[in-house]
């Protein structure tokens, strides 16, 4: 037996790990799901908007993870909790519409894992009957399923914890990485994706692709599409230069009165 | 994503394993147990001595296994429990003296699997505070032991069942291959893709960002990231629409005279 999962010290990738719970609705599965968190190494844990936190019973179902519980944010939106993030990998309990396929639940470790190298990485886990909300999913690039009973694949919030947390460590001490899906450039933080999007949205709005009256699924898509992509910080600068390129009359080039872009 | 860990119907194999909770002190423990077994495809429960059994935590904890619960067997002993298995993995939370060398959760899953193909087996857990005894140990041939955090590696009874469970799940049905990253709809075929970088460099030419005479590297890049994301024929549609509608002055939304794209 290897002793290498067990007895290594701390690695600063699993620093970098930080575990989100999004209007989570017991305290008790805080309390629970900080001591599953603090078994397998892992320290940070952000709340969204928990209905009841702090709480007694969240202290008790923490056990002897009373430190990351006292050391947990409290933050009023997934946007907040995911800042600074290169890579959020949302829980999801089903498949949905529209949905890029979800990975399994250790190929979604593993990716973490290997993201975890070189940035902050978010494991993010929805309210324990409704899950996560399209929006919240949407701000997620990846999305992973633990494989369950299809007759019964209800896990309890803390257990699901557990497993993504095993899965993580095993996949930081003890498997071989697999080669991280960015491009070779610093990656993008969450934020600057935002910014991308809300241009891209304000853009489409302008040209009148978009109606902002009916936006449909349109903003989801792209996010989607360019969340699987995982982006790089220039790569964000390129697509934002051509859109402001594309938003302006083409002085430059063509010099005349009225500045419509011909093809 | 191969659909095969979560809409097979449950194996033979599946039904040859038990769980066996041995001299457990909490019902909540029981129910929750019972939870994260049919999550995970079994349904046999064995338990050894509890503490208290029926109760009404451990119905409260099962959530929508009762059936689990209801079916449970009481026995006297671990030796009754394990009366007709071939093999017996003995969960432990940490290396004892005389122990033979533990196995790793997974290898040991990767046993039980094995063996279930032609036997019963049953995966043991101890009490919750003191484990199993070192005569209920010797009572199995195999051990195992989940990876944890060595300065705080107390699992939650029903956390390690989770574990194990899933781990065990895995095992039997396979190991699914790494899931594409492309998204659900049809792949845009290549000479899809070459249209849509046709389409970006002429717009970006047309805006001012691209100059023909010196185009560097922007459209091998463009490409690149792209290629990451593995496009879907809509996706391509999509942003060739919008392409399209940055091209043109914004007639329906600003019937201007002159059409330049406001901000």
């Amino acid at each position: 037996m290897n002793s290498k999962l067990s007895a290594q010290p701390v690695p600063e990738s699993m620093r970098r790990v930080r575990v989100v719970l999004s209007h989570t609705s017991h305290p008790g599965n805080i309390g629970a799901a900080a001591r599953a968190m603090k078994t397998m190494g892992f320290s940070r844990l952000v709340l969204v908007n928990p209905k009841i936190f702090p709480d007694a019973q969240a202290e008790t179902m923490a056990s002897g993870a009373g430190d990351v519980l006292a050391s947990a944010q409290v933050v009023a939106s997934l946007a907040e909790a995911l800042s600074g993030t290169v890579l959020a990998l949302a829980m999801t309990a089903r498949r949905r519409e529209l949905a890029a396929e979800p990975l399994w639940a250790r190929a979604g470790a593993t990716e973490l894992a290997a993201v975890a190298g070189g940035g902050e990485v978010a494991l993010v886990f929805g309210n324990e009957t409704s899950g996560l909300s399209n929006d919240e999913l949407a701000q997620c690039a990846r999305w992973a399923l633990i494989p369950a009973n299809p007759e019964y694949s209800s896990l309890n919030l803390a257990a699901a914890v557990q497993v993504m947390c095993y899965e993580l460590r095993q996949a930081m001490l003890g498997v071989v990485p697999a080669p991280s899906i960015a491009g070779a450039g610093a990656p993008a933080a969450h934020e600057e994706i935002d910014g991308l999007m809300a241009h891209l949205e304000q853009a489409a709005i302008a040209s009148g692709f978009l109606d902002p009256e009916k936006p449909g699924r349109l903003m989801l898509r792209l996010r989607r599409l360019f969340g699987r992509a995982g982006l790089e910080k220039e790569e964000v600068n390129i697509l934002r230069g051509l859109l402001a390129s594309f938003a302006q009359p083409t002085r430059k080039r063509h010099p005349k009165a009225c500045g419509g872009i011909d093809q």
